[in-house]
C-alpha cells in the first residue's frame, strides 16, 4: 500500500476502495458496517438508515447550485438508496477564517430551501474555524437518518442475472457542471449540475414496486465506479447498450472535445436502479412522469457470466470491456 | 456582524453564539434544533439523541491522545450529557494529500480502542482527499446517534436555583496539554490530557438520581463558558468558591506563568453537572469510585440572583465576576 495519502485515495475508485479496507473497514469492522450508501440499524423495533457524507467541492457555487444544496441532496439521497424516508440531518462546518459571511449566508440558505424541498429537518450542527490557509474555504459534513420502509431491502449485494439496469435521468451533468466552472480548459456549454433531492424520486419507483434489489447514486466516480462496484459486490456481469445510455448534449460535447468518458462524470440527482425485467418497464414509465428523472431510461441488463465486468455494447454493435475506474478523477468533484 | 468569519467565531463564546444564530438558526430553524449537545428525536416510539462535532485540532497528536480519540470521545460524551446511552458512530474524514498512511493508521487504531471502551459500534463513514494545502493534516467529523434512559431530562435549560454545581474531575488538563505541545512558549509540565468517554461517569450518577437537572461537557471555551452559557439558557446566576476548584499542579503552574484562567481551558474528559444539594453528596461519592472522576468536586451552585452571570468567590472570600468568555481563545484546540 501507499505510504501517504494520495488524490486517487479519494477518487472513489480502487485506491479509495483499498484505503477503506486496509485502514478503517481493518479497524472498525463490525457486521453494522457495511459497503452500502448507510448503514440499517435496529432501533425500538424500528429499521432506520444512518449515512454520512463530506462536502469539499471546489468551487463552493457552480451552475445549477452549492456546496450547500450538495451537503443536504448527498445525504438525502444516500438515505433515498436504502429506501429510507430521509427525516433528520446533521451537519457540521470546518470554516476558513476570512470566509465572508454573505457567501456563508448564501450557502445556509441553499440548504434551507433543499431540506424544506426533501421535507427533513436539521437538527443538530457544529461549526468550527480553520486559520487562513488551513482549509480551503467551507467544509461541510451532513449525517441523516431515515425510516426504511416495510418490505423493501435494497443492496449493492443484491444484483441479479436478468436485473434491469436503469438510470433515471442523463447522466455526467455535475462533474461536466464543475470542470467547465474550474476554466481550466476555456470551454463554455451550456451544461448545469443535475443536483437534486431525490426521495421522491425513489419513492414513486417503491410505489411500482417494492422488489427493487439496488438503489445508487452515481456521485463520485460516476455512473461507471457505481456499476463497477455493483459487479463486484453481487458477482454478475453487467452488459450496457451505449446507445441507450442518456447523455445530454452539452455534456457529451464536452466529453467529446476533452476525451473523457460520461460514465465516469460524477452526478449529484441521478441514481442508478437494478430490478427484475418485468417490472422496469413500469418503472421507467413512472420515472418519466418525476421532476428529477424525465430522461429516465434502461441502459443495460445483469448478466451471470463475466462476472465482475461491465460491458458496453458500442453504437455500431461490437462489445467493449469498460475500462476499469481508478487514479485520479478528472474532475475532482470532491 | 462581521462581513468575514473569524477565529473568535469557532471559539465557543460570544462570537459563536452570533453566528449560529444569525446565519444557521435564522435558516435551519424548527423545534427539534436546540443548542443543548444533542438533539432528542422521537423514532419508533422510542427518544434518541443525534449528535455532530467536528475535530481539526492541531498537534493531531498530544500527550493522553490523538485527534482519533478525542473525535470518539467527543461525540460519545455529547451522547451522555443528553442521558442516552451511546450506541451508533458515523465517521468522515477529510484527510490532507500526502498525509502518512501510518498517521493515519494510529489515528484508526486509537479511534478502534476508544469505540470498544465506550461500547459504540462505528457503522458509517466517508473519506475525502483534499489536494496538498487544501485542508491542513486531517479532519474528522463524527455524529452519534444514542438512546435516552427513561425519565432523564437534562439540557442546559433545566438549571434551577439551590442546584449544587459539580465537575467530576480536575480542569483545563486537555487545553493545557495542546498549549505544551505547540511548544510556543518553550514552557514544559507533566500534564496529559483528559480525553476520555463518560457515558459510564453518566450513568453512574443516573444511577444515584435521575434528577439531575444539567450534563455538560466542557470542551470548547472550558468551563467557564459552558457556565456562562447555562446561566443564560435557564436565567439563572451561577456562584463558584474558588478553593473547591479541582485544578492539577501542573496546568495551575503553566497558568500562573502564562496568566491564563483554568475556567476557560478546554478539558475533553470533564462534565459539569447541575443538580439538587440534596443529592449532590451522594453523586461526588459515587464519582470519586469511577475512573475518570476521582477528583470530582462541587464547586458552586445556582442562585436566583444576578441572573446570567458567574460569580467567583476567591480564596480571600471577596466575590468577582468571573469574566465574560469571548474572543479567540488561548490555546485554540479545535
Amino acid at each position: 500500500m501507499d505510504k501517504t495519502v494520495t488524490l486517487a485515495h479519494g477518487a472513489g475508485g480502487k485506491q479509495t476502495s483499498e484505503l477503506i479496507n486496509k485502514i478503517f473497514k481493518a479497524h472498525f469492522s463490525n457486521p453494522d458496517l457495511t459497503a452500502d450508501d448507510a448503514a440499517v440499524l435496529n432501533f425500538d423495533g424500528g429499521k432506520l438508515a444512518f449515512t454520512t457524507d463530506g462536502f469539499i467541492v471546489s468551487p463552493s457555487e457552480f451552475k445549477g447550485g452549492n456546496i450547500g444544496k450538495l451537503s443536504i441532496c448527498g445525504t438525502v439521497n444516500d438515505l433515498s438508496c436504502m429506501g429510507a424516508k430521509p427525516l433528520y440531518l446533521s451537519c457540521a462546518f470546518v470554516i476558513e477564517e476570512g470566509f465572508p459571511m454573505d457567501k456563508l449566508e448564501k450557502i445556509a440558505v441553499a440548504m434551507e430551501k433543499t431540506a424544506k424541498e426533501a421535507n427533513v429537518k436539521i437538527v443538530a450542527g457544529d461549526t468550527k474555524v480553520a486559520g487562513k490557509g488551513q482549509v480551503d474555504g467551507v467544509f461541510i459534513t451532513t449525517t441523516g437518518i431515515g425510516k426504511i420502509l416495510d418490505n423493501v431491502n435494497t443492496s449493492g449485494f443484491n444484483a441479479k442475472p436478468g436485473d434491469a439496469v436503469i438510470v433515471t435521468g442523463d447522466i455526467g451533468r455535475h462533474g461536466c457542471t464543475v470542470l467547465l466552472e474550474r476554466n481550466e480548459f476555456g470551454i463554455e456549454a451550456d451544461v448545469a449540475s443535475d443536483c437534486a433531492p431525490l426521495w421522491d424520486t425513489v419513492k414513486s419507483m417503491l410505489d411500482v414496486s417494492k422488489d427493487i434489489h439496488v438503489i445508487r447514486d452515481a456521485t463520485r466516480g460516476g455512473v461507471g465506479t457505481v456499476l463497477y462496484e455493483i459487479a463486484e459486490q453481487s458477482k454478475v456481469g453487467i452488459e450496457l447498450d451505449s446507445k441507450n445510455i442518456p447523455v445530454a448534449e452539452g455534456v457529451r460535447g464536452v466529453c467529446g472535445m476533452l476525451g473523457l468518458e460520461p460514465l465516469y462524470l460524477a452526478c449529484e440527482g441521478r441514481l442508478v436502479v437494478f430490478a427484475p425485467k418485468d417490472t422496469a418497464e413500469d418503472i421507467v414509465s413512472v420515472l418519466h412522469k418525476g421532476k428529477y428523472s424525465k430522461n429516465a431510461a434502461i441502459i443495460g441488463e445483469v448478466t451471470s457470466d463475466m462476472t465482475g465486468c461491465v460491458v458496453l455494447k458500442t453504437e455500431i454493435g461490437s462489445e467493449t470491456l469498460l475500462p476499469q475506474p481508478g487514479g485520479e478523477l478528472l474532475p475532482r468533484i470532491c
